[in-house]
């Protein structure tokens, strides 16, 4: 793979290194250190969930394409892959219980040979699993029924366990609990068992661990949703402790919701935790992360590179993670594309003049403040990433890689045409 | 069942008959015709789709309910069930491919024996069927690919002769067409692909059908739907012919749409062909109807009886239908309490003074406007639904009648608790 | 004005005996204190801002009506006005500068004579002031430069003064602050100045003061706003102290917020100090409490209902208002008609079986919960209010007996065709 | 002024050509005639309106700037200050009654001497003018009431009378009527009203006239507007005749509709009149346009650039317009801004490599259309701008240059720092 990798670097190399001289050139004039923004986009890397690498699907049904991983051992490689082309995926997050892993050592040795660590683990009490006793059709963590909540809490303690065997260091809760009807649930009592139940769970986590609440205002309940917005999941994560936290899904807002507000907010606090990418039109619709909104994509991004570099309250290092559907498009390349977004956006936020920015906040300069963040939003600063890509010897463009090895007919041929990701 | 029935009136007929007393006496004075309301009561059907008798579900998955039918001899016996209970539900509508009669004679007297006529035919070109050669995953009537489109084409015509064996008079589109991704689709193409293939069919139909052209404007697909408003509709609609007409689907519309201004769009230039019914919070959510706003219902069906009374464009009597999906609750009383819903929002509907509204209107008189739709909706109309019911013989109180009887242990003694229902 | 309101009822005051009766008898039935529930709604009072007296208007324009008052004496008979219709509107909430007395002891005469107390004063720094040496333009509570911090601080400052004179024992502070373009503010600064502005102010206010943070999505800034929502003002509130709560405006929400879970959320917490009633379809469209989404002001109702008799975090008595913005109607009719509206969807909460709904709860019988809801709202509860109203010796039908005064009339002849409220 | 604009090119020239020439080459190798984009762009010409050079404002109030121009006469010197500047804002669109010349031949010699044609007249009846003798606060062209709908039809035709004499060929008509209230107006009716007023009008232009009808879904009315969307406009304009088209305001949109698809279906139709550009991010909020949603707006030329390339249906060269309030920056810098982002997106757009999008399209290659479109997007096409201006002998940097030149204090100096625009 490393060779193919070389030999497709080899027919663009002196174009980039063109276009990135160039580009360079004017940027060091402009006062930046280009040096130190390779290495900062050298070093940011981003989970892969693991149930990412199957087709995903809409209640009206599901697309398959071949070649998806039946079991974690394939998804890890798939990931693996993945972070050989493009450098900056070298995580993966497991689901539970989805990703059950059988052979604890030999998961972890697999995903040292691919180079990978593990990230956040994802509980699930969304779903009933084959055999469960009792069902989460009305509630997990929420529900009026103590024996239902603390089957849904030895779910999340069981997932932290299978976590620390293999070396992850935090837990995503996302709680789908919540109601379709008026009436059907008393909202005081839903978000006061809720917090118990999360406090429970954090009480039970290795001193070293973190847990990350995230907030969805609906779906799959389409009236009321327990941990409605990042107010409430930031009530919940302050009631736990220090190491409780807030995670931020993009497509987890009502329409039109000003999120870059929301993570500046979080990280003034210090309880920005972790971040899913995707992108959407209408609601959580898991796209393509930059496919839709790619200025919003930016602004969320200026926020997040000014915030942490002006990190006054102590806020951990975000874990990062894409969280998109792929109905349409091969998975793998559908990350390779969200990936190419996450880079483009973080560094144009790496080169927006941040001094002069403040000086136009303080005349109150707003057109000037304006241009400063559209001049750095319009640079096209792919050279950046490509030189970055050549130095680090992955793909400098992935995409056209994957393309040209034909991976995808590959394992076609060696996992089928039907095999189908567990999960969904 | 009948007897059952006769039992559960019997229990509260008094009480019944007083409230009306006390109810039309009032509405007497006010100068209503009370008996013509009751008349209009007792005439109004809604078609129940084959689809709504299982369990729904969303993306994260699916809550079986004990019982489901698992043919369509079993989905026209639970129709046959509502209607019994109702007097209202006197229609079934079928969706092809999931319920194709085996032996259509047998079929038509099952639900002639069950009181049910076949109201508009479905077509579904949002799956691909297990032994499909061409898949829609790109499209169907829409689709650049001619070979698929004419795949689309045939099976809608195979969905109209399904149905004019059957009896049924309209057959219904609801295209899923759009894509997920800018770039993915040239919208005009897939228009005017779209618009042909609508056409086709629409010659196909016998010359006593009519066609109800859906649209939405979102999900399955999450950037483009090709019809994704009324005015797409109509404008297809038009370039069909007279037979042709637009269908509304309650939760098919963006955030805030004035509904009430579309129907009566469509009723100006007589295209009103067919009304879905259900509610919702944030998307398509496919609620019970009048759940969440029973006052947009109310408005709505302002707008169809001073429309349908001043019809001067020769809309058709519109088809009626409900389209929910049931995720928690048992679909049996899911739909008896939309069928509340929309008799009572008809008659809330039926008793506004219009004569005094047109006055307040000419005069600019909001204040009393306002006032005169608010006195109608504030009545508690249930004595006349109750009055009619027991007057057709039908349960005045169809839930807890359904109850009382513990038909869903009955069902799901029948057909086991597994039993699943076909469809998505 | 007693004498005319005497002759109003007695015209309908059989009718509102025998309908009264009727429905008492019902209720009785039902187990309800139906004593109790017409003690509570003659209780209920409402505040009614001194600016809502005078036409409203859209950036587009604005059209008189006449009689208009024009300064803060007439606000307040105004107000009496409507209180000595209605029973229920004996508060009167004033907005600084608009609304400085200038004779304070004469003022607060005025208002007992009008059986009238001081609800919560209001701040501006919305908008600059004639003479005013420092602009807002680009932000006052929130503003980067410190002389305009300190002039909107001492502004409160000299609200809470004013107030204090009055007998008033609280302040709303709305704050308009927030950016109109990507870069033009850093979040993080303003949010942190305005958390220091809002402490110095809680900080003056008398020991037995409370403080309302307001919050808004957007409008009148289009891309940031400072206090963005309940969680951004929930957590400014936390960081002032005890006595400073979250205010709620219904207008102030973005599209499809499920507003009776933050309700819910604030009351959990002990934080829900005040509620400003209005209704809209798009934005803060301000119309007519009631004349958009009658059902959500219900489920409102009955969280607060709910919440404060099971009050466990010591919220205070909410301070009700409403604020709405009187485009086309006039404003008198349009509050009382507001008015009605509350007590009305006060009446159907209270009427809720909160027994039966909480077994269901417990149950997860979806269905039943749905109907216990949904039997308390679709009953015509004006029987309750038209009673209480004539023990009162208030009008039976305060629009109808405002029009037959013919008020506005003689309003006009008084204060002339022109003359204007002061205000926006 | 031509020599300061020569002074501020000579200072950027050689870095200007630099860059452009490192994109031309690359452009030219990926096959595209970068000759002819270049003329593409010199010839975009964008109108403004004549109340746009003044500051806007909130419901709230409205901040003034200095120098804004108190008449006519001053409106058409700033016009032609920014087209001096930019060379692609030849064109100024008047708004009548606001901007009525008093002498016809100076105002067209002092346009011609500024470089301007005046584009599509804009008539008002959405407020009452000092001396009106019926008002239209319950509306205008759709008012129940004869007389008042005859008097905005007068007004309209006195429109185009003064258009005609000044050489516009075109109206523009956006029609504020609607309602606040359910009950307030009979829908149809209202759009009946409408039609026929419309056809009136239409009538009376002359034959080598266009009417452009604008659509928008709500404000200033809050439950219904009588041309709420396309589809409306689309209808109406139909009724009306060839020479009637459907106008675009990029703001008047419910949240989250897809756009791109309603200007690709108008003019699929041959219905797309007009345009106006503006941003927003909650509602029709008139921000700089590509402020907010750039990326939406470069989707929109995209379909503008392929849809008037291949336009089968005869669609006339639409009227282009920016459309925006400058509630906070200067409005010249702010419609400098504007002209920037709109030509931006134009060039993103003229660079799209049609050939191999059609050719993904036709493959279903969702990854590889989405990568087209984004690496049209992705380009900094800022240097063909430059170039096209140096070439123009425009300001390269037109912001800078107007700054450079402190425009804005000479304005002061000459008008006053409270001179107010005419208009709202």
């Amino acid at each position: 793979m490393q060779e193919e990798i070389q030999k497709h670097n080899l027919a663009s190399f002196t174009q980039v290194s063109e276009a990135f001289d160039f580009l360079a050139n004017k940027l060091t004039k402009n006062g930046l250190d280009v040096g130190n923004i390779l290495s900062q986009l050298s070093g940011f890397q981003v989970a892969i969930p693991s149930w990412a690498l199957g087709a995903g699907g809409t209640r009206f049904g599901r697309y398959g394409i071949g070649g998806e991983p039946a079991n974690l051992e394939d998804k890890i490689q798939d990931v693996g892959l993945i972070h050989a082309l493009t450098g900056c995926a070298g995580a993966i997050s497991l689901h539970i219980p989805w990703d059950i892993p059988s052979d604890t050592q030999a998961i972890k040795e697999l995903a040292a040979a691919n180079g990978l660590v593990f990230d956040a683990v994802n509980s699930n009490t969304f779903q009933d699993q084959a055999d469960q006793k009792l069902s989460y059709k009305f509630g997990s963590l929420s529900n009026v029924n103590k024996d239902i909540r603390d089957l849904a809490i030895d779910h999340n303690k069981q997932v932290i366990d299978i976590g620390n065997a293999l070396g992850s260091k935090s837990i995503t809760v996302w709680l789908a609990d919540g109601s379709n009807f008026p009436g059907q649930s008393n909202f005081r009592n839903a978000l006061d068992f809720t917090a118990r139940s999360l406090q429970e769970i954090y009480q039970y986590m290795p001193t070293d661990w973190s847990m990350f609440i995230e907030y969805k205002p609906y779906e799959p309940h389409f009236y009321h949703t327990v941990i409605q917005d990042w107010g409430t999941s930031f009530m919940l994560a302050n009631a736990c402790g220090d190491r409780a936290y807030t995670l931020v899904d993009l497509g987890h807002h009502l329409p039109n919701t000003n999120i870059e507000n929301i993570v500046s907010t979080l990280i003034y606090q210090g309880k920005l935790g972790g971040f899913h990418f995707n992108d959407s039109k209408y609601g959580d619709d898991d796209l393509t992360v930059g496919s839709i909104k790619p200025y919003q994509l930016f602004l969320i991004f200026n926020e997040l590179v000014w915030g942490l570099d002006n990190n006054t309250k102590n806020n951990p290092a975000p874990a990062w993670m894409i969280d998109a559907s792929h109905n349409l498009k091969d998975p793998i390349e559908d990350l390779i594309q969200s990936l190419d977004a996450i880079l483009i956006a973080f560094a144009q936020a790496l080169i927006i003049d941040q001094n002069a920015l403040q000086a136009a906040q303080m005349n109150h300069d707003v057109s000037l403040a304006q241009e400063i963040l559209q001049d750095a939003y319009r640079t096209d600063v792919r050279p950046l990433i490509q030189k970055m890509r050549a130095s680090k010897n992955v793909a400098i463009d992935p995409l056209k890689a994957y393309r040209s090895m034909e991976i995808r007919n590959k394992l076609i041929a060696k996992r089928g045409v039907n095999s189908r990701a567990t999960g969904l």
